[in-house]
């Protein structure tokens, strides 16, 4: 549950309502699970982003990736590696790989446009932004989700 | 699509993403296809529940209750049968049916407080109780759901 | 995490896909919270649900209910409190309460069904009897979720 | 409900248990909605998913991406537009555009793979290829998706 090269870790475990009758974990939940990683990561810089919304602020997502590698079984415990990526005024670009012990079963990215609590972009909370600019530079998936 | 008697009929068609590994339909997505079932039976009267919380109302749940008769699959298309059942100041119950043709799947009750856009319980308007009131008096489960 | 007088604690953290746009946490997410209850009350006897299925028993739900009492908010760690109910044949039930530090935010109830692979019912393994039984007597909502 | 140049059009209507607490509609229903599309289209197609899996088959997601471009609102009725992409093998690719009215909401794909029962890649049924490539070669999004 910390940094390691850039690289946020925490675990979630898969629920029984996040499988499907393939036997697997249906595809909309790692997105889910994506936002788990981000928010701990927030929390581990010291970002609450319930903080961060009584400020003022919102991270909609403007868009998303998932690359789906190994199935993703009930109870298994994944392991959420999430990076910080690019970031450009308003815009904010987190790379995600889901793990199982040391097999990945999926990357993925999300995309995010810092606005106002009416959903117009904004210049991003400077204190917000150095924090996430002082984990940047890690390594997940600089190819594989390259567009 | 109409009332019969009081009770109200609305399909929805389950999706796979509602199943779970047991090849059902996972227990929760019952809450959402009531939600669907009172939402179309407001509509049907005339109130759309968007409008009412654009006027300041809100219609939270203080209690559900479910009774899973039989297996929900993938696909099924779902009759939802809803009806209003007491009215007693800021509260509301409303009883629901989840059939497939004539298969009595689940059955099911919410109950609701009127509150203001703060969550404070309020009088509710007028309007909607006269019109909930003119459709009340129908017989789903009057017994099995009793308390 | 631990038995307390017959009680199973553990927590969650409340995810932002699991609000409504009344800024709480939308009703039927509390089911899926009872699920993580259950599930980590079983692994804490030493049963794992995954396993219990792998041996050909499944633990559908008959019923369910849930009062929700104040509101629950993002981010929020929860507490779920869990306890063996009734057991009588294939019939189990199991109590819930939903806490914030002090708080009790909801209680609820669910019963189940011991049934074999094809949701048949079947006398449930006696090992799995006498460690839920083993674990029996505590007290949540005795009476509030009495029917 | 039928094809326009390859395109699919089907209907949903956003659910308040869609929604999150930014009062727009939680970005990881929108693959839901993506299944909704392809499910109908095959159905209009005359292929019940449903029996593709009874015959033995699976049609699992190896790949996602979804742009988000406008606010999706509670109660807003979207309609899904899905194309059949391109066809290769074991894989299948499906575009889709989410529109109020006139108005692109959301523009995604998602790739497939055709598998057997135990998630193995196989080769796709001849008459479910045949139906599909009968439908091919519209335009939703041939650039704005392309990697």
């Amino acid at each position: 549950m910390a940094f390691i090269n850039g690289e946020h870790h925490t675990n979630v475990r898969v629920r029984y309502s996040e499988t499907d009758r393939m036997g697997i974990a249906y595809n909309s939940h790692f997105l889910v699970w994506f936002e788990v990683g981000r928010t701990e990561l927030l929390r581990e810089l010291g970002l609450s982003y319930r903080e961060l919304e009584q400020r003022g602020f919102m991270l909609p997502l403007s868009e998303t990736g998932v690359k789906y590698l190994k199935p993703v079984l009930y109870d298994d415990v994944l392991t959420i590696v999430t990076r910080v990526g690019n970031m450009a005024g308003a815009r904010v670009r987190m790379d995600y790989e889901i793990r199982r012990s040391d097999d990945t079963l999926a990357t993925g990215f999300t995309g995010h446009v810092f606005t106002d609590s009416s959903l117009r972009p904004v210049r991003p909370p400077k204190d917000v932004v150095e924090l996430m600019n002082s984990v940047r530079g890690g390594s997940i998936s600089a190819e594989d989700e390259s567009e």
